[in-house]
């Protein structure tokens, strides 16, 4: 217990309502000294997809050992089963229902537990709705302050961990046809064509009868003009330079993005 | 002054313009060690009600000796007190206002005082409009540095602190109404009928024709289907199976809920 | 590499989407030590001038030596240059696009380098569209540890730097008309027209057939009354007592408002 790992929070809580606050009060009650940050409390509710691209494109910019818990949860309460798992990068604490798979399709578990040992819950009859506060936060802070992994529940397959897998992109004659994955606040539209997709291709997007061709960032091209572009998460992405290509092309997430090459 | 508890701040100031920001830079003037940690800034803005909801949800899963600032203050430079209080979880700094009357109801003040003494403020002319910074961040920050309460201005009956009470249930013939007290990011209705309330009871809300059993998670109904259980907070809770209780039955904060028993 | 500075972040890349998660990441992998307290992530997207009102409203309230980042940055990835600046109340680091320029006009800059030296920056081919990430932070981050501002780059003239002055105030026959620089959360109208400029004189704001004259806090006049006063910040603002004076007047950012001496 001589550890002081950074704990991250991604959750679909909001900041409204105070429930992140609690569950970082719940962390301070186990280990004041944990430092938390947080990753996003914005997930649209209940988006298990929305969290596992946040938290897959997250990790690998915190230090080592950091213990992330993520908590989008319909199923709280439920039969689903909470996890801790141990990759490379660190620790993953939450609900098994796919939001780690990005993660772990990037860096694959070493070792996982159902969070069976009750010991390390804030109570032993925990909240039927709230299994970030009673749960999950005490586990990660148990955790980040130096708990063994194999303390926290019976060990489990980590192949028996729940995939939520990003579809594969389907070839065409002329290229590729992916999809939109996320969508950020500037409005920019992130595809699942992943930069290694296109790696040394003379590739452009076409969007109805517009033709996009690649450049560096947003402002290669004059204001209000759309660009493509490897993102700074390393998937192509469709932006307008000052403006949103979500509203200019009216997109949205799960929407087509056809490549040519 | 040796002491570094934990300050929890809660105000209407949103994140939009950065007066939260300020507010922890005056504090980490004081004692730049000093952890801080934000229940919610999203209060609608002067909804002294909305704060104290949050605040009695939130103090108990917090470590002892435990600092909570808390700023909705529509009488800002007016001639409400500003106050410091000691209870058995900690200690409470802002005006009084009622904002403190939930934790205080569940957990009685011990000691009070009116924060009169200029030493423990920013400057000794105080801002007419923005006492989070001038005044209630500094002393917070003092106070959880181990300043002794009696010190930070003259003691006040804390029976004269201003109550903000919950309304009682309504008893009727066929059981109680209660009203919504607070609604959530998710759409949840969360009442003022609390699990005491309802315990060893058979209950059910009714709403409209429908009548709506109990159960305990959200996902013992069908996805869109209405529930009601006891929340996370220990009250009786309207929910929708993956969906907003509040879009779906068109309810909202102070609206009544009838309870049948 | 002894310090441990505080850390601020200023950004306009909200908290959907844990660009601001991964900033902090970026500094904990340098030293896990620093504390870093969030300005505001809600600059309105490439709004500059509202980045430069809120900063230069905030870095008076932080420790000594506290480095300033701030991320609001539509030439990211172009020639705009990167830079850190020294100051009487710590240091600033991001794009030189007149951001730092309100914090300037008040506390001049000592020393200014341009941020060429890429051993301070995540990696030495950083993404060209997340500087924030990249070069921002790791050099805030490195900034904060005790690294001397002249290891980071070339040495250039503050004189050199981007300035976005303030417009001044137009003279007219009855006094000065100035403009609303900054809408906050409240609805409250802050103009461009500083205590300073109206000390001493007796001062009313016109608008249309109202005539406005000062009080010192919102409760001086009834629930849904107009005010204007000496805001925290230092500037004239016109609000309304428990309510938005956005809304009721019907102004925002940019329009004029006219005083009368």
């Amino acid at each position: 217990m001589s550890e002081n790992r950074i704990i991250t929070l991604l959750t679909d809580f909001g900041l409204e309502d105070g429930y992140v606050g609690i569950m970082k009060g719940a962390i301070a009650q186990i280990n004041p000294l944990l430092k938390v940050i947080d990753l996003t409390h914005h997930i649209p509710p209940q988006n298990i997809a929305a969290g596992r691209f946040c938290l897959m494109n997250a990790f690998a910019y915190f230090p080592a050992e950091t213990v992330h818990v993520a908590v989008v949860d319909p199923g709280v309460g439920s039969q689903r089963r909470g996890v801790g798992i141990e990759f490379e990068g660190g620790y993953l604490v939450g609900p098994d229902n796919g939001i780690f798979s990005g993660v772990l399709s990037l860096s694959p578990a070493i070792a996982a537990v159902e969070l069976t040992n009750s010991d390390y819950w804030r109570c032993s009859h925990p909240s039927a709705t709230f299994h970030g506060r009673d749960i999950f936060a005490p586990v990660g802070g148990h955790l980040a302050s130096g708990v063994a992994l194999t303390e926290l529940g019976n060990n489990i397959d980590p192949n028996s961990l729940i995939k939520m897998p990003i579809p594969e992109l389907k070839i065409t004659n002329t290229g590729v046809t992916g999809f939109i994955q996320y969508v950020d606040r500037f409005g920019n539209l992130i595809t699942n064509i992943s930069a290694a997709a296109v790696a040394g291709k003379n590739w452009s997007v076409k969007i109805g009868n517009l033709k996009i061709s690649p450049c560096q960032t947003y402002s290669d091209r004059s204001p209000g003009q759309i660009v493509a572009l490897i993102g700074s998460h390393g998937w192509v992405e469709i932006a307008v330079n000052g403006g949103s290509a979500k509203s200019r092309l009216q997109l949205d997430r799960g929407d087509c993005v056809e490549m040519l090459f």
